[in-house]
């Protein structure tokens, strides 16, 4: 039996009423809810405890939506880039796709609404120099230049929800019918949206919470011809486009878009472009209309008497939870997928709601939950990578998904589940409300800023790729780190200058992304802020190619704050002197060799003598930093996570900020372990984030050591004196 | 004694006359020369020897230069980057230039001929809001923006010639004068250049060749303030700009050049940069000059009855003897380094000339020839890369330089340079004038084309450099491959087409790089030309990063024809399926693992099926190849220079060529052989590029295959039947 109650939901499924009351109250479980596959039955949710029911808006209402097609979510998808081997140029611009997930809309004009562009010399094809044969789904380019390539950018109806599509597919489901998506913007919808909800609120009296999954738009998400995932945008408004919506655009904004603003290249404007003027008016255009329509729906919750929480997930496009219009939504809560500390953050600092949720791994389904396999090992990780994270920002309620049958053949994990949530719930009541002990305060600086806090560099939800995980290692390291941390974007620099209280700006990259900032840094008044900034004692550091774009004889545009810059070729003409590192430096006092810089950079070189090189090798430096009158940069060539790098970011923050004598505050010596003070409330907490025991020096408030033996994963707890 | 005798020549030195005439028999030399440091004595000059003479015509004439220093060789620097902190920003633009070497023109009016620049914003400072106080060298801007950087374009004379002083510094020389160069655009200097020739000729009648070293532009070599190489660029026009010059030039095109179009953001058009029109413009503006004013020398020197030669070194810049106007000097010979079979083709290529001379390493300096060391080693080393390039195209003589003396204490030495100098005139007598067998014809494609043929990827002269020793490579395999190559522009393309007769095009480099191409891409009649090209059966290889420019939704503009594309982030949203190797592939059917990429590039991904990958590691790609219509694409990540590699270069050609079938003909198996084939004279060789015994089977012209053993670096010579 749980020794503290509450803040845990627990799934649940029909004809488990003993196991689920067990494991209820060993759990302190004070919610239980469905899961895909799953359903409550009565004597469940007779129980002493908060019933959460899932609820789709646009999906799984066959009756209405196939017979108002008219009506079905669209998307403007381009073609592949085809070759004009003549004059004339027929595209199958449906190949590659999906063929049952999206079909060609004729219903509107080919010739009003799609765009056929020449993208070897960057020109729009005219309407009358091209026909669409329906029968065959089929463009035909009449004067096409021979050996251009052409693309076709066109409207489609999105006719199978891909979230229920890519469930069908990987289960292998027969026999049920495509739930097909409509769009809430059309009059119809609108309305048997709202009506819809009405009577399911009727109809489920039992329900308490009402877990909307989510709201309107599914994240861009396009199988290709064999039904395997062809693009995927945790980010993408693909499906928030409709040739209503760009006509409203058009009315609101003055101006209209072209499908290339949607399409982009074949990009689709992913959150590693950096985004245009026109497709952030795009995209502010449908937050409000989001917020507005979700808003109605949540009214509706209200006045039945429940409450209306927000999965963030599947179709949460639109709501943006860092934006301006999410508040107005007045949702009680948010529930996300938990896969670390970051992911962690990006659900506990929404703001706007009562409560935050976090979902917890592993899922309880059979990929993790079978013989032989010990389900504890994917839930320690996740605990432990999580946990950091709450010690900074706790969500409220924590819980858990799938089969509870399933996991309840599992007693060890029962057992470790108990502890993890009394675990929760001992933080929780010290950390809740505390402002945590912070030495320096850090700004993430891209082109998306608060809009995405704690979401830059993913493209699938928290899936690892090759190209991020060098950036995303920071995200993870300041999650669970003694650092507050906010997220600027360049037109924050350039409209209001840096924040008065932040003491480090990170900006960090691949040239020409986002996160980076590409053409962004051409711009003078956005260098000069910074410059100044840094020179009155600001710090900067950059990591991978932070501020690249080739401009001024600098491919850095801050080189002369970081010290170092890359070599592209132009510049082998210079001699490059300064090859030898330090053998000693603050940032890496503490460091394991060989340090990792994951993927890293290739061809950095220092600038000066002046710059102090920290690694050296491979002819490039790795790691450097370089005063600038009164402050400093440093440069990393990448940071994957891990516990040394978080130590390494760290070191090189308060390196950075000019903050080394502060840095034996609240701090431990041994990586594997971190400390969280809380003045207010006169507790800190030593973490052993490993599972191993380990032995630390903790230095608290006033720098004092003492020598302590944690065990595994062990939370100890003392007051301040 | 030498079995055969001539086109060898050797350096000698005062005093040491028995020992001279002693080798001169053994290396069956017929031409003696002297060398920095050396002279020749009456009794050498009188033996049967051609005598060359080392000429400089603009260095080692202080009693002229020194009253003349208005007419002092000029050049174009550009400061460093500044940052103005107030609005008044002191610039010490001669900061970190080393003033022995060059001094600021106050003679001509900075406020007319220098340039100011705003590198933040990118905009000329207006003369008015800028002075220049000469007693402190320092300039000073009235009006900055604070953080912004500034930098100053000024014209200096340069009061120390390079190579003097590279070899005063050097060797730490005492009491011996700075030589002052001086520029023959000016009225006195192009007098006194002419008269002193005249002059030299009368009082050395010995002298059978006039050595120019060279003629009056040295490469761009500035040395910083301690005194050491701070900027070179074998390539650079940087001293042949001058105040008089710029203005001849805006007579002649009708428009002036402004200070930024020489010291382009500090990269001083190096060889790097894609060529501007305008640059372009001036290097041919003063090829045109060098050309005449040589030539005037060259007949000073004929008119006397001796031969005329340039050594391709100091200050060959403007001469280029890939450029239009080179055969119009008249010379009778060039003379170069040979570091290898590219450098040997550099020279062996040149047409315009009687004869060819390459320049054999080691050069006979106390570095090599020390006790306990070997300079066997080296000689071997430089022999055996230069010969297979010989076998292709023979320079008409070789010889080496230094102090023969020193040399002479080296038996071995001088025994295997007696090999080597018969081997030299065997191969010579055999291949001079043929037309060796070449499978295919290749054309390298870059910026630059022809002019510099064999010279792509060269910073200083053959030294070794992280960013371009993956490419060079491809210039070090083709230069003593049974492959013919030529070198083309993409102006040539654009003007002409691929011409008739090749069959595989090359394009290798760092993106934006003149090899590379940068935005010459963005240009659809070269693309559409190429593609056209290669769909009728052409073929493509791409190595590096190939028609690289962000452009329509690809990174490599060619991607289609090579079937695969970069990955920067913008694309990382679209599933990368094709992941999976061939088991086997032709190109790599006789490669030892592990391949070796050399630096290599990071994320490049497969577009489809359809790409045959054929190295796949660390989640991307390194050697596919493509079908594209006729044709076929063939990309490699890289290729530093290696047997193997050679190989491999050799297989991606056959197979981009479609001529798989032929590969084996006049071909070898064994990676360290080769075979070269004169059907003109009905003879083939095999060589054994190793030093150790090598085993190999050899095809013929009909493919028949006989089994060999080669001894260490042995040619066998046969008779085609």
């Amino acid at each position: 039996m749980s020794q503290t109650k509450g803040r845990v939901t627990l799934p649940s499924e029909a004809n488990f009423l003993k196991e689920t009351k067990e494991i209820l109250e060993r759990w302190g479980a004070d919610a239980i809810r469905d899961s895909d596959g799953t359903k409550l039955d009565d004597e469940l949710k007779a129980l002493d405890a908060k019933v959460y029911s899932t609820y789709f808006v646009t999906r799984g209402h066959n009756d209405f939506a196939s017979t108002h097609l008219d009506e079905c979510v669209q998307m403007l998808l381009m073609s592949k880039h085809n070759l004009a081997i003549c004059d004339t140029l027929t595209i199958d611009f449906l190949d590659g796709f999906y063929k049952e997930q999206v079909v060609a809309d004729y219903r509107h004009d080919p010739k009003r609404y799609w765009e056929v562009i020449d993208r070897t010399n960057n020109t729009i094809v005219e309407p009358d120099l091209w026909t669409v044969d329906q029968d065959t789904d089929s463009l035909t380019i009449t004067s096409a230049i021979p050996f251009h390539e052409y693309t076709v950018s066109f409207f489609v109806y999105m006719i199978w929800d891909p979230t229920q599509m890519y469930n069908y597919i990987t289960n292998n489901w027969q026999d049920v019918p495509h739930d097909i998506p409509f769009d809430i913007r059309q009059p119809h919808s609108a309305a048997f949206a709202k009506r819809c909800l009405k009577d399911w609120l009727q109809e489920n009296p039992d329900t308490d919470v009402v877990r909307f999954t989510t709201f309107f738009y599914h994240f861009t998400l396009v199988f290709n011809a064999e039904a395997k995932e062809k693009f995927v945008d945790w980010f993408g408004y693909g499906a928030t486009v409709s040739i209503k919506a760009l006509a409203e655009f058009e009315k609101e904004y003055g101006y209209a878009l072209r499908p290339e603003d949607i399409v982009d290249n074949g990009y689709y404007n992913t959150t590693f472009c950096v985004p245009s003027r026109r497709y952030l008016d795009y995209m502010d255009f449908i937050q409000r209309f989001v917020a507005e329509k979700a808003k109605e729906l949540v009214e509706l919750v209200h006045d039945s008497g429940r409450e209306a929480m927000m999965f963030l997930g599947d179709n949460w496009i639109g709501t943006e939870p860092y934006g301006p219009y999410f508040s107005r939504i007045g949702l009680d809560g948010v529930v996300g997928s938990v896969g670390g500390g970051a992911t962690l953050r990006l659900i506990s600092d929404i703001s706007g709601v009562k409560y935050t949720e976090g979902r917890f791994l592993p899922y309880f389904f059979p990929d993790t939950f079978y013989e032989g396999n010990d389900p504890c090992i994917e839930a320690i990780d996740n605990w432990l990578s999580a946990r950091r994270a709450i010690m900074r920002s706790p969500v409220d309620r924590i819980g858990y998904g799938g089969y509870l049958s399933l996991a309840y053949k599992f007693p060890k994990f029962i057992d470790y589940i108990e502890k993890v949530t009394d675990e929760f719930r001992m933080i929780y009541a010290n950390v809740k409300g505390q402002k945590p002990y912070s030495g320096v305060k850090v700004a993430i600086l891209n082109s998306w800023g608060k809009l995405r806090s704690w979401q830059s560099y993913m493209v699938a939800h928290a899936l690892w790729y090759k190209q991020t995980y060098s950036y995303f290692g920071i995200l993870e390291a300041l999650s669970g780190a003694a650092i507050e941390t906010v997220f600027l974007s360049f037109d924050d620099i350039r409209e209001n200058g840096v924040p008065k209280d932040v003491d480090v700006i990170i900006n960090a990259g691949d040239a020409g992304t986002a996160f980076s900032g590409g053409e962004k840094w051409c711009d003078p008044d956005l260098v000069t802020t910074l410059r100044k900034w840094v020179y009155e004692g600001g710090g900067f550091i950059g990591i991978g190619e932070p501020s690249a774009v080739q401009h001024g004889g600098r491919f850095f545009q801050l080189a002369d704050i970081l010290g170092v810059d890359k070599e592209l070729g132009f510049s082998l003409s210079t001699d490059k002197y300064y090859t030898k590192a330090l053998t000693e430096h603050f940032i890496t006092s503490d460091a394991l060799t060989p340090l990792s810089f994951g993927e890293s950079k290739q061809s950095i070189y220092a600038l000066s003598e002046d710059t102090e090189i920290i690694e050296y090798s491979n002819h490039e430096v790795h790691l450097a930093a370089n005063a600038y009158g009164e402050g400093r940069g440093v440069y990393i060539a990448g940071l994957p996570y891990s516990y040394e790098n978080t130590r390494l970011l760290m070191r090189s923050i308060y390196y950075a900020a000019h903050k080394e004598r502060n840095f034996h505050v609240w701090q431990t010596d041994n990586l594997n372990c971190e400390v969280h003070a809380y003045p207010e409330n006169k507790k800190y907490a030593i973490l052993n984030n490993s599972n191993e025991t380990q032995e630390t020096n903790v230095y608290d408030g006033q720098g004092k050591c003492q020598s302590l033996t944690l065990a595994p994963c062990e939370i100890i707890w003392k007051e301040i004196h």
